[in-house]
């Protein structure tokens, strides 16, 4: 299981010429291994996105405990990735296929002067969110649905239908978190529900709004995307 | 009251050729007064040290009420450093000469595995520190004492008897805080207090330790100054 800042990556995926997780990781195991290393996770995170549990897998055939390998990487990647648990899994695992759900959390810092450690990790919304409207809101977004209105590339490869088990938003403080686990994410899910939400919890748009959305079909009607850097994935269950 | 993240900050003070924060919330108030800004504050921060309540005065011509300039200067300078509270106030009050005491917090990331999230404002020890013993250890030095064995510089031009009236260790989790309110510090003094706790908090120095640094009068009796990016600047007194 990792963790990654996101502000200095180009996301997950290794690309020519830019700095990803996956290249940082791939190279910190190629140095303790000595040999090609191919790493898979749970699934891409975008640029700016950030990651507090996810979940990643490579082969290797050196003998160290999955201790050593932990502080080894470590030791050998920058400060902005850390691995925070290893374990030997059966060569049968998969990241990406065997994972039943994912969550992510949104954070918004809802404080009139937005705060200046945490300009990173959240979205600045400086005029008061109703909280418990965007949880009511969000309810209708429970259950299996085809959310092709909450995907920035419509018309996707196969289907746009997904189960979101768990939807909430909830006030810190002055900050408010979005959290959702769904079985699977469209791209950019997560962050145009968000946006949807952030339209109903600022008052300009009804409670019904994220359900009229979600039947309309539509990327259009939904709410925009809201940036990556409030983004963070959580946690993967398998 | 301003708040800051000193990360890509050299410090306050304003300086040729580098970013501070004297120079950026000056420039800010240049643009808004469109006339020659001084802005004085409780005291500089070094390169890489952080602020919640740093407190700033500067003069001004201008007939904006406080709120505007707040908000004015938040528009104008970048999102690491934020006004938090502006007040009118007589034009004898000065930032520094007034302050009763300050309070500053060496924050310390405490798990096996650094969090990537708080790498940027706090220092990182692996191995568990025990925070009572740390915290019996500050007790000696709270109170009237010349710390010169905890000042960076000496001699200085001065006096390096200070009054300490608060100092506390406590553990929130993963995190531990070392917290030092004082009618004055000494040039790297919360660090090298912080350095010297460390060292009783991992067992390679006994309690007494820190009341002993303090009786030597000698910097070389302390332990090492702990980095910058740990300390923050909570609060001024006045």
């Amino acid at each position: 299981m990792i963790a990654y800042d996101g502000t200095e990556f180009h996301g997950w995926q290794r690309q020519a010429d830019v700095r990803t997780v996956q290249q940082v990781l791939e190279e910190a195991i190629e140095r303790l291994t000595e040999s090609r290393a191919r790493v898979t996770a749970s699934g891409r995170t975008d640029t700016g996105v950030h990651a507090i549990g996810q979940v990643v897998a490579f082969y290797t055939q050196v003998t160290l405990g999955p201790d050593v390998i932990k502080r080894a990487l470590n030791a050998f990647m920058p400060a902005d990735v850390r691995v925070f648990h290893a374990d030997e899994v059966p060569q049968s695992f998969h990241p990406t296929l065997d994972a039943v759900s994912k969550r992510y959390r949104y954070v918004i810092d809802n404080a009139s002067v937005a705060d200046p450690f945490q300009r990173r990790f959240a979205l600045h919304v400086p005029h008061r969110l109703d909280h418990e409207r965007m949880a009511e809101a969000g309810r209708a977004l429970v259950g299996r649905h085809d959310f092709r209105s909450f995907e920035t590339e419509w018309p996707n490869r196969t289907s746009s239908v997904r189960t979101i088990v768990d939807l909430t938003v909830e006030r810190l403080g002055e900050r408010v978190h979005v959290e959702v686990e769904a079985d699977g994410f469209l791209y950019n899910m997560v962050r145009s529900i968000t946006g949807t939400l952030l339209l109903v919890g600022s008052g300009r748009r009804p409670i019904s709004f994220a359900g009229d959305t979600l039947l309309a079909q539509d990327r259009r009607q939904a709410g925009p995307t809201a940036p990556a850097h409030g983004l963070v994935l959580l946690r993967v269950n398998y």
